[in-house]
């Protein structure tokens, strides 16, 4: 262990560019077998024309050719250690990439960018048929045979796709205002003054408000935080993400992760409404323990976290023990979905029930859509074109704890992996559920059923007053209606000694579950909101077994559990 | 030599698609030592869903993560006879790659798609302020919020990205007409009924005639036809390009290549205007002989033949035996400049002569656009950052025999080759320069000088009819005025014993040459257009040296040739 620690201490000014000075300092503590690297205090900038190129696919975010800053390849018991640095980056470059890396630390950073990839806008004027907006300084515009076009780095030029309204006094999504995607193609831009713009486009209905702010996305999901494929024992420590071009964080095929006061949050100096441009965090067919503790995740234009699993779809029968699949959504496109060894389960389409299992002998690629997987015994006939295939070995465990989420677009904690999951002292102030326990093998393909969820001592304060829930909990597995009769998808689902803070009277909905244990939890009426859903059950339950409710706390306003 | 065919027998409806079952045949190729892959007579289906998949970086087109339909990777002594089979393509797919194959051989088919990547339509009127347009069902469009999109395979929609017209009767630009990039974004589209479509925008001047049809393009270069890369002796004999989303043949860092009555050309049915979307043929840092016999390039939306080298720029001078380098083009991104043990010499920007030249003994790939070049020798002061770098190793002969060029868009054979090039028995019509010898490193980073260049008994007939040259033989080394005194960059060009058909009284100009011999040629003076030009010298040429005219037929119309 003779010089364990490089130093890397070139604070630098936005025009220089650290990244070949970064690169020339990962290769000496390769050379040196160094496992820490140590930033000096101060602001370092990193551009993309001399960083490594490496093609990848990132589940849930684009794939492509990505230019990385940090390259974290193929390393074993290595640190990275900011020292509080402020590490700012320019145009399409990804930040962190670790790739087949083992017992890796990142601490004590932020990461934002000199350009956001989204825009942001204040409302001066809505009508019905045009919006006047005032587009801040830090978001560079031009307006070209009415397109309004956003400037990026070296005079990159994006588009609109979607926009939505935040309340700027709040912070949160203006209530129950609807995305306008598309809206891009319909908008006819009129320059009224310098920094002034006309829309003229119908909006989604409730208007916009005077004083509020539009975010307006332009982007894929290119440029995610810190990606993370592969690996085993990483933890982040004490990482902020002010912003990202993707995800905050995205983790696929890894074992074991840590983030331990990690923050997705825009800068400090409010200048921004939005963080990252999707979910902070993102967990695709990982093992292990993933633990997150003492989060925040604010202000992301997406959930805070997703943990899921990979459905593919049956799209060929070549031979008894060969089954062709075909990933379906397309930022799933080139993950494995399983590898020679593993376990995988066939699903029905309609119930998402597993009707069969096999363990893979052998993996053809034909390219990132589609592969051959030869299987350990025949398939039976009951398996059809068009089922599903999930992975059965690929299922994290999952600690979330004293994590606050809160000002983001869309929901909270999105669980589906059947590893033991404890969500305990959290807060929510979510616009859409809370906690969203899906699972679907129709759009996002999504899997898989929950085994053992306890959801303990969390504060849920005002969840749902945006478009994007049924209830501050909501078990939703996506199987229909008509297909549900007997079927029970998710098991051993615990809702103990929590708190709802609640204008909108739906707390709990779900169907097809086996054991639900809703005990102890205290609601509270609030009129923050106008009351919504007052004709709504509490708890909405069917096509359900084994429930057990008792012992909670629920004021009069609310309707009686239902369980049908 | 057992089993030395392998016979692929599955003519396809269009909805089949014979990707897997050559794969297969592929593989069965490998296995079983086949050297030939041979047809049955009929039309095949590709489809990219299953097709090979591989990032390619291919000069002047688009890189990109590629479907490829006969991947021919690592290959020796094979050929694929398609015994006047039709290959026809649909949508993102590469028919034929070949990569670091030797003695490869592709006879006897056709290449064409289900839909074209670029759209036509017919003008039925036309005003400065709009055009009304027929657009027949080949090339299905949507108008979506006055935006007028094409519709491609699986839905996918396409914008506008430049449109040029083309006089119907004759089939080929329409008289002095000039591209209208960008058009696609300053125009509004409106319908009419259906099929007919009125485009609110200015169009260049003159304005799009009547009965004359308006090619649109949407598309980058996304898939040529024929992509080779790294192969030594290939042979194509007898294929025919009716169309691809690219180039039709594109070769780079190959050594030996003969195209033996290669055609591209339209269907012959009659209803598409263009043939490939961009140069029929195009050929980078080869090597040992290229040889065009016998071929036919029409209606293609470049030029019929292109072979260059690349320049790259100095971006940096870490160390004496050390240089940075940077590819500036975007469609060169990618491409080695230099390997080891190559010779690369250094080019002052301005004047483009060679200042130094050294031997690579080293390289380290940043990624596609940056490189380090460790050198056998220091480079001395003179050799600054901005001046380009060249490769002196890569320069192919080429042999250009009996093929006929008419109908494209821009110019005709771009020679930048310091190889010994003969240019015989030809007949051209090309709207800009028939031949055209550059040479630049500002713009297109196209290198390098010539050495030995013999054009004789070719027809050139009415060139420049368009907007795209200066000359029928146009040769013009992209040096400024000021620097071009006592320069000599290209050397040893003979013209002699053509045969000119011109309206435009601009045979030759040429500037910073040394040896040019211009004999026996026979110039007739042509009323099939409106006479043009008619006050330049019949031959132009300055700042040239050991200029030989002389037996050349030139009729009382043209003015005497100016040497200065």
């Amino acid at each position: 262990m003779n010089n364990p620690t490089i130093t890397f201490a070139r604070p630098t000014t936005p025009e220089a560019d650290s990244t070949p000075a970064l690169r020339d300092a990962l290769a000496r503590c390769r050379e040196s077998g160094a496992s820490r690297l140590v930033f000096a205090p101060g602001t370092y900038h990193f551009h993309p024309d001399r960083a490594t190129e490496t093609y990848l696919f990132v589940s849930n975010n684009d794939e492509g050719l990505k230019h990385i800053a940090f390259p974290l390849f193929d390393l074993t018991d290595f640190e990275i250690d900011g020292d509080g640095a402020a590490f700012v980056f320019h145009g399409l470059i990804l930040p962190f990439v670790a790739l087949r890396s083992t017992r890796i630390t990142l601490r004590n950073f932020s990461i934002d960018w000199s350009r956001s990839f989204h825009s942001e806008a204040d409302v001066i004027d809505a009508t019905s048929d045009h919006v006047d907006i005032h587009i801040p300084e830090a978001f560079p515009y031009r307006v070209d045979h009415g397109q309004l076009r956003f400037v990026h780095e070296n005079g990159r030029l994006t588009r609109i796709r979607n926009i939505l309204e935040f309340d700027s006094a709040r912070r949160e999504t203006a209530f129950q205002v609807f995305d306008n995607y598309g809206i891009g193609d319909r908008c006819r831009a009129e320059t009224l003054a310098s920094g002034h713009v006309r829309l003229h486009a119908a909006f989604s209905t409730p208007l916009p408000r005077p004083g509020n702010r539009l975010v307006l996305t332009s982007e894929g999901r290119h440029c995610p935080g810190i990606t993370l494929d592969g690996c085993t024992d990483v933890r982040l420590i004490d990482v902020t993400l002010h912003h990202a071009g993707g995800m905050g964080v995205i983790a696929q095929h890894c074992r074991n992760l840590t983030l331990e006061r990690t923050c997705v949050t825009p800068p400090p100096d409010g200048g921004r409404m939005i963080s990252t441009a999707a979910d902070a965090t993102h967990f695709v067919n990982c093992a292990g323990l993933i633990a997150l503790i003492d989060c925040r995740f604010e202000q992301q234009m997406d959930d805070p976290v997703n943990v899921h699993g990979i459905y593919a779809r049956i799209s060929a029968r070549p031979a008894d023990c060969i089954v062709e699949i075909e990933l379906k959504h397309h930022q799933q496109f080139g993950i494995d979905l399983a590898r020679v060894g593993e376990r995988i389960e066939f699903v029905d389409g309609g119930t998402l029930l597993t009707t069969h299992t096999a363990t893979v002998t052998g993996v053809e690629r034909l390219n990132r859509r589609f592969s051959r997987l030869m299987l350990d015994r025949p398939l039976p006939d009951s398996v059809r074109i068009g089922d599903a295939v999930g992975n059965l070995d690929w299922n994290a465990d999952l600690t979330i704890r004293g994590t606050t989420s809160r000002g983001n677009r869309a929901r909270g904690f999105l669980i589906s992996t059947a590893g033991k999951v404890l969500i305990e002292d959290n807060v929510f102030h979510t616009p859409g559920a809370a906690i969203l326990v899906a699972g679907d093998a129709n759009h996002w393909f999504e899997s898989g059923a929950v085994r053992d969820l306890v959801i303990r001592r969390n504060r849920f304060e005002n969840c749902n007053y945006g478009v994007w829930g049924r209830a501050a909990i909501d078990i939703n597995p996506e199987i229909e209606p008509a297909h549900r009769a007997g079927v029970r998808y998710h098991r051993n689902i615990t809702i103990e000694d929590n708190t709802f803070i609640a204008f909108d009277h739906r707390i709990l909905r779900g169907h097809c579950v086996d054991g639900i244990r809703i005990r102890g939890n205290r609601i509270a009426f609030s009129t923050t909101y106008p009351a919504s859903n007052s004709e709504a059950p509490v708890f909405d339950l069917s096509e359900c077994s084994h429930v057990d409710i008792a012992d909670n706390a629920i004021p009069p306003e609310f309707k009686a559990a239902l369980v049908s």
